[in-house]
């Protein structure tokens, strides 16, 4: 995610100076050499001195880090993330002081794959991003420049309430990932190989190669009502294989038939 | 299938004369029209007399139809199909007679598209087509002329056994599609838009839009092995629920890594 925005960045007609850093110091020089960032910064203080600073980590590791950090940035930083969830980010940058800074961000164009070498310039094109602040006047006052700089790498930004938000990815994003994970486990648990599904069956367990570390973190903080639509869908399944065994055709073509309607409409 | 299978003839070096058939008509003129069919046939005798017939319908509309056409198909004629499963089709097969003549053929290429506005000249590229025929020895000696004609569209032919490809397809592709319908119906009942959804939930939900009609001449033939897998997944779906209801986050990352690690490698 932070790769995409720095190329996405770079190809500007007026681009910003990017500075980048990662644990991982081959991220840096690759990006570098790439010419996606300006230099590899001698140290995480010289890239916590940006106006704009983005932290794109594992939701734990901004947890972790903000305490660590607050004291370093810039009086008139503003501060953002592409995290997936608002509500434990938020929490946090209330208790280390930083709610006049910060404004949350979580663009939906996240994928399976991460590191720079998965990075490309137009990740964010079109990629609804939603943006939650704390109640804190002067973060809100400056949600705007937040929404300029989302449109200026393409992406859609609308604002959204951090625990509304939260409860919705467990359908939208974190029920998702779930299904794919659940489905390549019984997959795998058969002998089958990968290679051996077409592109349907392939688009369905794409997102079990996402980052366990990634979503252990997410898992930690999501909603309860994450382990409900879990449920429901686990009854869900249920259900369609006690359809089969019965031979219910007709109510399995109507169930196929509801969905159809709802997946070619939207 | 069909309209894609036409599409890839007519773009060979050396094309074969293509005529096609459907009830409906407009599919016929829009094929013809795009010059991708010979012509507008004037009944159905005329495309049944060609030398290689492929069926590109629902399941249960091979098996009514195999009856009704085996008397007007050529003695020498290669007759296939583009189908899910193995077994049904070969039962009628030689019910009607046309063991010597048919060789089933199931490209892995399908989606969630359907109608010659979907078609494309290069869906079979690179496509897994499995081949299975009776014990019959003249259809087993015509195989490979049926490996020569899908390979000369670009796909990559290999035999299978009849009742292992249909239970295979049970995981491979049962599976998947009807826990993208589930997917899909749990959203659908908590008020989700699919347009709310980022890459990864789109990717998960998309063959939910897969033709019921299709869908229900496979279920009806599908193999018992889809309840039991279907179950499995219910489970596993609910196992996953219960390690978030108690915050199990390493067992849950342990998941989550064996299924990257299958899905990474395949």
């Amino acid at each position: 995610m932070g790769g995409s925005l720095a190329r996405a960045l770079r190809r500007l007609s007026d681009p910003p100076t990017v500075l980048a850093w990662s644990p991982a110091a081959e991220e840096m020089e690759s990006a570098a050499r790439a010419g996606v960032i300006a230099r590899v910064p001698a140290s995480i203080e010289e890239v916590l001195e940006a106006r704009l600073v983005v932290y794109a980590t594992p939701l734990e590791a901004c947890v972790r880090l903000l305490p660590v950090h607050a004291p370093l940035l810039r009086a008139d930083a503003l501060v953002t993330d592409v995290g997936s969830l608002m509500v434990p980010i938020l929490d946090r940058v209330r208790s280390v002081g930083l709610e006049g800074r910060w404004i949350g961000s979580h663009p939906m164009c996240g994928s399976e794959r991460s590191g720079f070498d998965a990075s490309r310039a137009d990740l964010y094109d079109g990629a609804r991003v939603w943006i939650s602040t704390t109640s804190d006047a002067r973060a809100q006052a400056r949600v705007s420049d937040l929404e300029r700089f989302w449109r200026a790498v393409g992406a859609r930004p609308a604002r959204v309430d951090p625990a509304e938000h939260d409860r919705r990815m467990t359908l939208v994003s974190h029920l998702p990932q779930m299904t794919a994970n659940a489905l390549a486990e019984v997959l795998a648990a058969h002998g089958v190989d990968p290679d051996e599904l077409g592109p349907g069956g392939r688009g369905m367990t794409r997102l079990a190669a996402s980052s366990p570390d990634v979503w252990r973190d997410i898992l930690m903080y999501a909603p309860d009502q994450l382990q409900d639509v879990l449920r429901a869908l686990s009854r869900a399944i249920a259900d369609i294989a006690d359809g089969v065994e019965s031979g219910d055709l007709d109510a399995l073509e109507a169930r196929m038939a509801r969905t159809r309607t709802w997946r070619s409409e939207g």
